[in-house]
């Protein structure tokens, strides 16, 4: 059913609230938190009231902040300390960050001490670590325990955690020491122990760990869930794969960001200010226009050349623009590799020799194509189609080296590569493939 | 243990083969897997033929393609059928997109026939459908199985399935009617029946959906796996989510090549030649370099303006540098926004006002800047100051209005806004910024 319909029957009488209150049993939260988008104060109100008690929490995890807070605001101490209580502890660390102060201390004066222990601890792990992302339900087992004990145990406690496909094998001082999959399980002799069946070279991160190291061993290991440990190897948490899809979209957007010279932004575009917007944009573009007028230093250092032969200005863009393409192509696919780990630094002198070929091979074409252009349209001017269309090559292999160098070197002393994307490439060829055009047009034309 | 050890143990005597091969067991697939990457030819037989003979398949899906065909062509027919049998088809097809002819061929005359089918039915879905990343092992079960049943059933037959975490319930006729997952199959009362604890709402796509659509709904609903049905809602196969995460990461590195004007490719940047990395670049900058010209022929238009104040041309560089870098951070934002859903062509209006509000105060503080810069710099001149500071202004407004409504446009025209991003902006925003940009000064000089 659509949104509208279900407005619809919100507002009428009571047969009709009725039977929408049996419907949202049949529906994926997910699409129930789908209608609270964009919905009136009143009527969010309204529809979270009418939800079965055992969907509000589930419900309430993916809902956007804006409206979480208008629920929390309108329910009750004791409401709220049910939905936090159902809640796992990785969805409500997301929901607390984004709440102003207020709502945080009443939220944490209303939820059980446990509870409030654990929030507590993973809003202390720095925003892009393992930590940040673990929750704490999972299911915990022992070495001596037979599978048919730890069936029970899952019966017993498994509708709260967020993964029961694997479960954690621990020592009584919380050490790990073995992972067991639901599939090892079900397929096991009923009477063997969780210690006989149990994997011991499992896949694990620590609480510091960067969260695209997490993102990496998942895509390698083909990860349902990780185990997060501390420095002593005791079991704090885990990590589950819905988690991490987020994480690599977010990982990819802040790219994208970073190499289109923006300050990355963790608000959806629609939802950030204009003042939000421009601060994350105008110290990057006010860097690059500073830097780009040192390229204008280079043409007035010419300028007794362009007097003579004005025509060559009209080239100018021409030999930017194709500059800046080809050095940004090359980062791109450069810049990519890295971040998905099939490019390293010491690759670097491959795919320099690699790149100078491909930049041998665009330039000598393109300078074809440019010659052929300019001799024909421009009264058969021998010298300056080729003054044109040598600097256009020279151009092209300038910018795939650059292109190619820069992100690495900037991998190898750890700066983030994705800053050295087409901005700043461009403005680096731009400068210089202008002093190039420019000298060899003093050369041939001996001015 | 690393690489160069397992080396050193498999070139010395058979006692430590014998430990060799016991250590096999106890490392994870895809490690060893990791060891066949550059190894020469013998040494990657002689290490696949003392793989356990329960880890050879799982490893084997594991290594490239390179070292996959060198195995292929050392084993007997009966080596590869008994390898070819235990693959999971999805991985099966995987290996055989990637191999010549002649491989293909045998490969197919050897697997048993079941498994054919099976094989050539993914092959012949389009590249990018839901079809071409499905696989044919999973759970089926039918409504009037109890519980016990069940896990009868999944105890006798998981072993080869791709996942059991989730149960697909089908009529006779193979309809698909329901899910069940491994947590409700454990959580419930073992004499229940499956067809009273199935979800009926579930999720699912058709085999000839693209597979973002895919990877859109198993982030939006937190999947683990997904039943793909054709048009008569007959279960065909099945998604995992770790195949999803790799269509993720394929579609984001799509995005990142078309947005540098690269044909997307689908090899390792390292594993590319340099004539196939030529062919996905030149056409691009040949159509950019042909674009930029015009830019050239606006100049040519202006050579008296510019003759008369040759210190125009220094701002040129500038001025196309900035509007290129104001367009693509506008570009970059709107394409990522679309690609995650955040934004959609009815947010037109919306994008625009506020890009035009984000447009006018970049624009100001950087004409700003720029007016005190030139002033101090260019013996107090005003006119020349005021000239490319206004030039500035309207030229980010510009880039800004022409970074959002491009890309949206393009969606809306069913062409993908990746195509309209920083190469084709530049190229438009610097010839509409030279048209100002020399209109002013001809108007504010006098000329």
């Amino acid at each position: 059913m659509t949104k509208e319909e279900l407005l619809e029957l919100l507002h009428g009488n009571s047969n009709r609230i009725a039977k929408l209150h049996s419907m949202f049993t049949q529906m994926n939260a997910v699409d129930i938190a789908e209608i609270f988008v964009d919905t009136d104060r009143d009527t969010v109100i309204q529809i979270f009231r009418l939800l079965p008690k055992s969907m509000a929490a589930d419900v309430f995890s993916y809902i956007d902040p804006d409206e979480q807070q208008i629920i929390i605001e309108a329910l009750t101490d004791r409401e709220v300390s049910d939905i936090m209580n159902k809640l796992f502890v990785d969805d409500a660390v997301d929901m607390i960050e984004e709440m102003p102060a207020a709502v945080v201390n009443r939220l944490l004066q209303i939820v059980p001490d446990e509870k409030r222990k654990q929030i507590n601890q993973i809003l202390q792990y720095p925003d892009d670590s393992a930590g940040s992302i673990m929750t704490t339900e999972y299911v915990e087992l022992r070495e001596s325990a037979s599978i048919i004990e730890a069936f029970e145990h899952i019966r017993t406690i498994g509708i709260n955690k967020e993964t029961i496909y694997t479960s954690y094998v621990i020592k009584p001082n919380r050490l790990l020491v073995g992972i067991v999959s639901a599939k090892g399980l079900m397929l096991a002799e009923p009477r063997d122990t969780i210690g006989h069946i149990m994997k011991t070279n499992f896949v694990f991160v620590h609480t510091t760990d960067d969260r695209e190291i997490v993102a990496g061993l998942f895509k390698k290991y083909n990860l349902l869930s990780m185990p997060v440990v501390d420095r002593e190897q005791h079991l704090v948490g885990i990590i589950t794969v819905d988690d991490v899809m987020q994480v690599i979209e977010e990982e990819n957007t802040e790219d994208f960001e970073k190499m289109a010279a923006l300050n990355p932004s963790e608000e959806p575009y629609l939802k950030t200010s204009v003042l939000a917007l421009t601060r994350n944009r105008i110290l990057w573009l006010l860097f690059l226009m500073l830097s780009a007028t040192i390229t204008g230093g280079v043409i007035a250092n010419f300028e007794e050349a362009l007097a003579v032969l004005p025509m060559l200005v009209a080239f100018i863009p021409m030999l930017m623009d194709t500059g800046g393409n080809a050095g940004s192509q090359t980062s791109t696919l450069i810049i990519r590799g890295m971040a998905l780990g099939e490019i390293s630094f010491r690759d670097l002198a491959l795919v320099w020799w690699k790149e100078l070929r491909v930049g041998l091979l665009c330039g000598l074409g393109l300078g074809l194509i440019n010659y052929l252009r300019i001799y024909l349209m421009n009264g058969k001017n021998g010298i300056l189609s080729i003054t044109v269309s040598l600097s256009l090559l020279i151009t092209v292999v300038m910018a795939k080296t650059i292109g190619c160098i820069l992100p690495m070197a900037a991998k190898k002393l750890k700066v983030d590569p994705a800053i050295m994307a087409a901005p700043i490439i461009t403005t680096i060829v731009d400068g210089a493939s202008l002093v190039v055009y420019l000298s060899i047009a003093k050369a041939l034309f001996r001015i």
